[in-house]
């Protein structure tokens, strides 16, 4: 017991943002560690991931209730157990769970999931995280392109849509990414390898996309809502379905942009069918997603891309990069 | 032969509303019957439908290619068999169709519907019209409300509101009503015994129906888009479903309005499904909704609210006016 850490470093929110994230925003504070409870247990977090929704936390109306100025800030992670005073947990067994920003955490064990260790680690947030999970969700149990649809997929170089655009491949469709830089597009183009990728940063995106789908789009996987959703409304074919996972274009804002014109004129007009969806209502689609994705990995079908950050303290950054665009594929810190 | 018109007055587009629809966009034109072709029959108009679809065809991006200026006002209407070449229609058959602002007219008969006589003939347009269709395939095959969900309709004393709204209440659910003026939601309340009625034209109309509906919204009848869609996104609750029947805000303008607030993010977080739908896919359905809907009416439960104007040369101010909401219920011209 010696050795077991008696105080933890943990990102606190300083103030609520009104519009753009920055550091200032954040605080890092060192505080103790009570000791354990019954049905308690310790956990050493090895790896945080960072995710837009974090942001949409800080700002409210979602999921979850908003995080409040001066409460430690939220987040996925993996860790391992170094403590327990839980039955079903022991030392050594890995977890997920929401325990937030901090280096080490008391959890009711309740609250945490086990996790069978695979390799690489990583691929517990990202393939089989919430990330990849939501991927497969949204795509595979909800949209469920049928060969030779048209589908397009928006932040497709991202945590979520970098698996969803290739599940859509995996089932035959015609698949258009939209990204925001052409180092994206190309990862698309050869590492994902999708039919088109799309800069969404273009003067001429309605252009750009009608010129690869003349055809029209049968399913589109939306994370982005704004400018991007509306262009999407706009090249819908009669009764197709928008799978909607995410609005980060409105996330890092205050919240009170329009909507996308189109609605619900085209909605009408088109037929078309709009389905919200939150992950975690699906967890009984876990293991399927888990098993058929992990054959679809092991066979070179399926590619995970990570952007793995070393270091505790390149959290408040790493988000603030997320939103900004940084990354390809799912944004890890190391501790 | 000899009693039968060679000339008929029919209504023009005289050029495209930019903006709102006014009288000088009309022309009215005396023009030829040509002599009926095999397979042809002329028809003599009784009643024209007035929707406020009528208005959407002639800004063009509906389900129908746009009405030009210069081309005839289309306009679905019953109307009479007074001359046919066609087998199957004879002199004296009553007969819908889509043939618009116009006295007399050739049509092919396969372009047309036979139907049965009933009294009152104008449930032929109302009850068992488009407008009674659209109710049922939206609210009660679609929409399948469950009793003791919470239903909010607008446009509630329009042709089609005022009958989905008591579809709803005829299902067990609690029903709101939105409506346009006073007059409008005393009839909702002592008419269509539906639970709540709300002028949607008060500066508080959020809080207003949230004080009827402190439970949230189950199920949301859209007929007008803008902010009363708005307002129910904000106020649905999680695995809310909205369904799309028009967007009658944006009808009489020139269309580029942004679309509400809250779309996709309260999508995403309340789970919420939006479907879009027109009417002419559900024919399949058309002869349930007419029997059920007139049961109900024999028994009293379900009232069919009429808004009927005699005179041809009515049509172009009744179509202004529908769409400045003058009309409770079913707005039709008898000629």
């Amino acid at each position: 017991m010696s050795n077991l850490p008696s105080t933890t470093r943990r990102y606190y929110l300083k103030s609520k943002p009104s519009a753009q994230l920055t550091l200032d925003h954040y605080e890092l504070r060192e505080d103790p560690i009570p000791a354990l409870q019954a049905g308690e247990v310790l956990v050493k977090t090895l790896l945080v991931s960072l995710d837009a929704a974090n942001r949409a936390w800080l700002q409210g109306a979602t999921y979850r209730g908003q995080v409040g100025a001066g409460t430690p800030i939220p987040g996925l992670l993996i860790g391992e157990v170094i403590d327990s005073q839980a039955p079903h947990l022991k030392v050594g067994d890995i977890v997920d769970g929401d325990l937030g920003w901090q280096e080490y955490g008391v959890a009711k064990a309740h609250h945490l999931s086990k996790r069978a260790p695979i390799e690489p680690l990583t691929h517990l947030i990202s393939l089989q995280g919430i990330a990849g999970r939501t991927a497969y969700v949204g795509m595979s149990h909800l949209g469920a392109p049928r060969a030779g649809d048209t589908v397009m997929v928006s932040a497709a170089a991202g945590a979520v849509g970098s698996i969803a655009a290739q599940l859509a491949r995996l089932a035959g469709a015609k698949v258009i990414g939209l990204a925001g830089s052409d180092e994206k597009c190309n990862w698309l183009l050869q590492e994902a390898k999708i039919h088109h990728a799309i800069n969404y940063k273009s003067s001429s995106l309605m252009k750009d996309i009608a010129a690869v789908a003349p055809e029209g789009i049968d399913l589109y996987f939306d994370n982005v809502g704004g400018k991007i959703l509306e262009a999407a409304l706009f090249l819908a074919n009669n009764r197709a379905r928008i799978i909607c996972c995410g609005a980060v274009s409105q996330y890092d804002t205050d919240g009170s942009a329009p909507g996308p014109r189109g609605v619900p004129g085209l909605i009408v007009v088109k037929r078309l069918n709009v389905q919200g969806f939150v992950v975690m209502d699906y967890q009984h689609i876990y293991p399927e997603a888990d098993k058929r994705m992990s054959e679809w990995v092991q066979k070179g079908e399926l590619v995970v891309a990570e952007d793995i950050l070393d270091g505790f303290e390149k959290l408040p950054q790493a988000l603030i990069g997320l939103l900004a665009g940084e990354n390809i594929g799912k944004r890890i810190i190391k501790l």
